[in-house]
């Protein structure tokens, strides 16, 4: 028997439209599905592909164990997440054992600060893994500002709001053009980093890119209470141009 | 009459079923096409899209008529540039007024160091312009090099070749992950910056991602020869994973 191959897809931003011809050919034609989700939610990934799948698909449902209920520096948030992995790991390689091709669905980019590197770094040892690009929830989120993000030799920096508020802060001051993720309760954080740098009226938060709840507004304009999970928040580079 | 619409469309980092499905159907539907090139080449955004046009396409070249030979920092540069993209705001513009909807190809993502962005800002005020985001050249250099560019809350850093050499070596030294653009002449002056700041052991060179001459190299084992248009050079970050 042959073994199958695992397709790490990336989803893109969040229209169906906006995934790749090669991610279409592959979710439309899978027989097995698998996906992150938070426990209880449906799933991001799981949603944009509604209506694409196979009458037929076997569908593999990953729901994460923890989120925010430890913190990450504490270490049973680490053996609770590695269980996971381990878990999901082990069925997944079972399938292609069988000879089945394992399409796994990606929000955006799954090389981007995705949870299928947690996948791909654990089976690319011991079975074959493709791994199909996609545009990524912050081309997403600039392509709605109605803006570029960057010019000539503008400097972007992408940062994650997780990181301590006077790292966020230096980031911010010395970059042309900005991105941040993972925001939702850091936004309060997120706001007084970006005031710090001197550049609070140059950002913007965009949220749900590219979905029917797709909203941008200057930062100053947010109010202080958790962001969605899908916000993205950016400051434009104004490089050099002719 | 109506106006027409421009449609700035992602054609992604190169393998025509790398571009969205979005992209692929405005590509397909288009009466005209309008696209960059260097001057005496074919172009790479028409390229991609070969045998993919109307049998009854128009299409519009803008040819560039200067890339190298003059220096960006001589007013001339800037003069001879704006010269050019009024031309082509202008033709542009006219297929609008006229009723026509006009496709514009644009490589990777419009909206990220793409040339559209050019057009646009002179566009915009005009005329319907909308964006079709794309997977950019650097998703599909990391994801030919076959690991993640990010983990955690590893910050990303993205700079273009031409920043002068002390500045390179700065910000290589401060990010965990690293994307470098517009190489070309440039690698030299990169090679000393990335091994300025320690980092020479983590750097590839990717050449032609997701193109048929696709080319994955530790930056040590490449030559000094200028590195063709479409290279990037990446460092993987190393963050946080359970």
């Amino acid at each position: 028997m042959t073994i199958g191959t695992i397709h790490g897809v990336g989803l893109g931003p969040g229209a169906a439209d906006l995934m790749s011809v090669r991610a279409d050919r592959l979710v439309r034609g899978a027989r097995h599905v698998a996906y992150f989700r938070k426990s209880g939610r449906r799933g991001h990934a799981r949603t944009i592909v509604d209506g694409m799948l196979r009458d037929d698909v076997v569908e593999y449902p990953m729901d994460y164990p923890v989120t925010t209920e430890i913190v990450f520096t504490d270490p049973r948030y680490n053996e609770c997440l590695a269980a996971f992995y381990a878990t999901c790991t082990a069925h997944i390689l079972s399938l292609v054992q069988g000879g089945e091709d394992v399409v796994v669905l990606c929000e955006g980019d799954p090389f981007f600060y995705g949870s299928f590197m947690h996948l791909h770094s654990r089976l690319k040892d011991h079975a074959p893994v493709a791994v199909v690009p996609g545009i990524t929830g912050m081309s997403g989120a600039w392509t709605a500002s109605g803006a570029p993000i960057t010019w000539g030799d503008d400097v972007l920096t992408v940062a994650m709001a997780t990181l301590p508020e006077a790292e966020l802060t230096r980031r911010i001051a010395e970059t042309d053009a900005l991105v941040v993720m993972k925001i939702g309760r850091h936004l309060p954080k997120l706001r007084r980093a970006i005031a710090a740098a001197g550049r609070e009226g140059q950002a913007w938060l965009v949220e749900h890119a590219a979905q029917a709840a797709e909203r941008v507004r200057p930062l100053v304009e947010v109010e202080d209470a958790p962001a969605p999970y899908f916000s993205i928040a950016l400051i434009h580079g104004q490089g050099r141009r002719p």
